[in-house]
């Protein structure tokens, strides 16, 4: 027991009444206490004070998740002397199990462990049916876990011809009888194949069975004899790639995790053009649905592999995708998404069986698919919600997730909305001359020293840096192949602040004085960082557009949320997961926010869809934040456009960027930089700068 | 309306008050009114009073379900005068609908017709939701029409970019508004193959649909357009023969039946031999549930075919059928069912999907399967209560359900047992040297004239009794080919009647003094027909064994309720459709009761399944029944084995039949007679007689 829970519970307390045949027993951290009959298995009285202890075995010494540690010494606030031998001595089946699975020194299965005294009980973490995984930012969401399936072991009674009742029955009725405290339902029921299996099953496992249990009221899978375990799939389907993690479901733990490209991509690269594929090829959609299907059978046969389990082990899947991978994987016709008024099939969730969806986990497995926001913003979308929690939180957050398109999402606990900005696939390395996708061989880090102008780089595949000893020997296999989108983001902010490349987002030929790296390109210059790689204006102008955008649709929802700025910003996304943060202001990508409070988060998506599948009420959660989230469409929006001109310029034509001048130095700004970039020139009235550049 | 419901309605009425701007309106049958504004659609009025009124199309006067009928006259109980003229004149929608569909004179649309004066509105039976289905037997229950899946026309809101939501959000919004005081969920939800078509349908119907809504909370189905009919399958599966009947859904009208032999008969005629080819051939269930699902499909499509549907229109469908077809339609092996304890693998409903069986209905049809009682008392039974309702009667009820087992049932609303007894297929026509299934050319009725024991018969084809004028030449084409169940107990009972059989079934050698028609037959002797059928002394026997088992089994019921008598007896099944009750009786099949208390009621499975595909309620009801039914082992009752034998003579050795000797002449009995039939002899102390023959 740690000091503070000890302390915590030594607070509140009355001092126990003695008791003639009874032991007064506290269980930590809970602080839940009570007085139970001598003999009383230290597990039942949990349960009776409500105390959160998990058991698969229900209480046989079996599965050894009941494991609690008593608390010596002399608890003045309760009379008490809690001492370990005033629990009765580990029994045959205690000893079994530590000599079987090994049990820590001091540790005791509370099922086997009765009070023959006054006790302080703790109950570890890894006891606790809900126990909770820290994540690794700091300010992140604890992901709390209340599985949706719960694994019974129970011994169930023989049929009996005086008194007939299908095998079914008495299953439900001993699932109720060994498992009083747990809120089975009366009416327990379950599916076919699970009834198929149910005689055999039984008969196998001699009367004794694992029962997987959903919300305690649907049976799930019936496994002969004792089984500890049970997993779940959690899928983000991307436009580009799919990933996938296998989890344990009680623990949470990741036990494998995979990852394909998404196999529609013969039929399209990026989103319209798959809808575009079954626009011109009627019935088309049935194809790309059954390779998407295909892709995650075969995901969830390889993370199952890694784990060594069976594939059948998996009994849970949640899916997270933008609409058009929402639709496609359900079997809908995604047409209806490719234009106005884009309307979404459904924009609730989605709860399955897997056989619906052609998947083959366990019979029974179930699919939950986190509901879409609005036509252009997905289930994805409502998973980096669920991950990143604006909705809990009292400052304004802004949170970005960057794919092909940006999904966009701001609020806090008052108020959510969400928008999606046509960002193009530039941020992801398309459209750029040297770019490729974030691979061995590509350049994702740039600096560039503000004097010579030379570049120093990392190349993926490789921790040093380019000037650095032994560079060239550990990148030998691969060379530098190109540039990611982390990269440019970085080459570019590191080219402005050097002065390379100026406000409007001209490569400034004048810098070639400097330096023979900015080369004439045609009418134009070119920045060479490598003899394989340079960036030439048309890579800054694809940037250009692709930030502006979104910093437009950012700007849009805070316009709509009436306010100036935001207090927290959330990059979310693969592409998220690389970029400097510092840079991405520097580039304009994002509003001005302090840099200590911008975090780049990775697949918030992915993480999002791990906590639906951990947490029944999680999915409730979404489910009900979505409804309120306000849905804002660029589209339609004529501010999004005047945003987006403004926003053509580096960082902005006009917006203020206050915190990151603080940390960085930008390079001074004259009047006639930008006004010469604008094709309409000139100032607005109303202060409104810059009618953007190309 | 008829002069009993204006009687009824007209006997507790308080006037009206008078009111200005507004009608008063009274509703017949039900006796519902009040007053409404002036321009109140009738249809509204009576949603507004909780009448049942029908409607599909939402009150677009499409549907025509919601016609009406004004009483003309004076009512002085609410003083007022009741014209047809005080609703408005039909509009041009009614119009249309009386010029396409036709309405008969004076009827109205009630979603058409306005209040504009006070009247007495009647809601002729064929426009109420809840219809009822009067039965041919006097006593039988009525069939309640109360549908689980009730079609709704509804025009959908189309989608917006500015208030962007699922198409499903809308038409579940839609669903709400427009039938406000249908008591629809909240939270309606749908299965993947609505979602698959849903926006197709929504686009071809010009956003106007027609959904077809499961307990007003699950869409089962949407269709573009206007559809008013949806139908459901009631089957009845058994071992020898299946059938269904195709029931509009709204009305409860049978639009077509049809048979088939049960395909699993080529591997095993009777029940055990299935079981034992599964055993011998371990998978073979997979083979046995293959060909019960496809003889579903096949029956689907010709009943479809017949009433001229698509069998894409089937939405629902119920199955009954002893353990053994229940388990296998459901894939479950049936072995447990075929040793003892005989325990099945679920004694609850079964609610699944259509395609989850395999079944290609509607692609979201359901399936919804009687529960079974016990491992020989199965859904064919629970049926056959639901339709003769003995729980619901105060008379002590006992229920035969013969097939190649008989089924049992006694009890009344205090109580139900039920058994199953041994009968084997002798009823049937099976184990009878002449014997034949009932069809075209078999003997099914039989008379002897006691003086010159020449019989007369009717044989399955012809209406004419044998003596009758023309009856050679209507059986021309088929001859006679046999006899069937029917007539072999009339043909045992004449024979007993007129002395040609004694009390322990011998064939009497002494006949033959007094007609050629006794005929020897190696040691004994055989009773001649025609030249083609005789009953011989084995078909005597195996009557005898089959009779008793099903007396010993009634028999065993009663002892364990307690009653030496029963005051209604029901004959079900197919061969009891055809028995006459009073032989039946003579020969003992059955115990002593009243004859007129005594009905042969055909396939009451077959309607205990159509009743519970019409009604929800009977539903819930018969799944509450089953669980109060006590089960009677009868192989492991020693009792069962005394009843036997004492069952065996005809028609009992002991029992008292006096009810039935008040309106037949039974032969006088003499006790060497019984006694000398009996192997064991002589009589037990006690009064019990007979130690049963062979």
């Amino acid at each position: 027991m740690t000091e503070s829970n000890l302390a915590r519970v030594l607070q509140d307390d009355p001092a126990p009444a003695a008791g003639d045949g009874e032991a007064f027993v506290v269980f930590t951290p809970s602080g839940r206490r009570g007085r139970f009959k001598l003999g009383t298995p230290v597990l039942e009285a949990a349960r009776k004070l409500g105390v959160d202890i998990d058991s698969v075995c229900g209480g046989r010494g079996i599965c050894g998740r009941c494991q609690v540690d008593v608390n010596q010494g002399s608890f003045a606030k309760f009379q008490i002397e809690s001492r370990s031998d005033n629990l009765t001595r580990p029994g045959a089946q205690e000893l079994r199990y530590a000599e079987k699975r090994g049990l820590v020194d001091g540790r005791r299965l509370s099922c086997s462990a009765r009070l023959v005294g006054d006790v302080v009980i703790d109950v570890p973490e890894t006891s606790q049916v809900h126990r909770q995984i820290v994540r690794k930012r700091a300010e992140a969401r604890v992901i709390d876990i209340k599985p949706i399936l719960k694994l019974h072991y129970i011994e169930v009674r023989e049929p009996d011809m005086h008194d007939p009742s299908g095998d079914f029955r008495r299953l439900c009725e001993s699932l109720r009888e060994q498992w009083p405290d747990w809120g089975i339902a009366q009416d327990v029921s379950c599916d076919l194949p699970v009834l198929v299996d149910l005689q055999k099953a039984l008969r196998k496992g001699e009367w004794k069975v694992t029962v997987c249990l959903r919300e305690g009221r649907r049976v799930v899978a019936v496994w002969p004899g004792f089984r500890e375990k049970i997993y779940g799939l959690a899928v983000d389907i991307g436009s580009t790639t799919m990933s996938a993690h296998l989890c344990e479901l009680a623990t949470g733990e990741v036990v494998a995790s995979g990852g394909v490209m998404n196999p529609q991509i013969r039929y399209g690269e990026d989103l319209m053009s798959r809808v575009s594929y079954v626009m011109m090829n009627p019935g088309g959609e049935v194809e790309l649905t059954r390779v998407v299907r295909e892709a995650i059978n075969h995901l969830a046969t390889e993370v199952a592999a890694e784990a060594g389990i069976a594939r059948e082990d998996i009994v849970d899947l949640v899916f997270v995708g933008n609409p058009i991978m929402h639709h496609l994987l359900l079997g809908i016709d995604p047409t209806e998404l490719g234009g106005a008024p884009f309307a979404l099939a459904i924009d609730t969730a989605i709860n399955l069986k897997a056989a619906e969806l052609g998947l083959t986990l366990h019979p029974d497995a179930r699919v939950y698919g986190l509901p879409c926001i609005a036509g252009h913003v997905g289930a994805d979308t409502a998973a980096v919600i669920l991950s990143e929690a604006p909705h809990n939180q009292d400052a304004m957050t802004l949170i970005v997730d960057v794919g092909t398109n940006a999904e966009l999402v701001l609020g806090n606990r008052h108020r959510l909305l969400a928008a999606s900005s046509p960002t193009g696939p530039a941020f992801e390395g398309a459209q750029i001359s040297s770019g490729q996708r974030a691979a061995p061989g590509a350049i994702e880090r740039v600096r560039i020293d503000p004097e010579t102008l030379v570049p120093r780089f990392k190349v993926i595949g490789s921790d040093l840096w380019s000037d650095e000893a032994g560079f060239e020997n550990e990148i030998r296999r691969t060379g530098v192949t190109g540039i990611c989108g982390s990269g440019i983001i970085e080459v570019l902010a590191e080219m402005f602040l050097v002065g390379i490349l100026r406000t409007d987002g001209t490569i400034d030929g004048a810098a070639a004085a400097r330096s023979p790296l900015i080369e004439p390109d045609g009418r134009t210059f070119a920045y060479r960082l490598t003899p394989e790689v340079a960036i030439v204006q048309n890579d800054v102008r694809a940037i250009q557009l692709a930030k502006a955008a979104l910093y437009a649709g950012a700007r849009l929802l805070m316009d709509k949320m009436g306010v100036d700025s935001v207090e927290r910003i959330i990059l979310a996304g693969a592409f998220g997961s690389h970029i400097d943060t510092k840079y991405a202001m520097v580039l304009g990508m994002i509003p001005d926010c302090r840099l200590d409070r911008v975090w780049s988060v990775g697949n918030a998506a992915g993480t999002g869809a791990r906590i639906a599948l951990l947490n029944a009420e999680a999915r409730r959660e979404i489910e009900t934040v979505v409804r309120r989230v306000e849905k804002i469409e660029t589209a339609v929006e004529p501010r999004f456009q005047e945003h987006f001109v403004g926003a053509m310029a580096i960082p902005h034509a006009t917006a203020d960027y206050s915190n990151l001048a603080a940390v960085v130095t930008l390079p001074a700004r004259t009047a006639g930089e930008v006004s010469s970039a604008g094709e309409g020139g000139g100032r607005r009235r109303g202060g409104r700068r810059g009618r953007g550049i190309e």
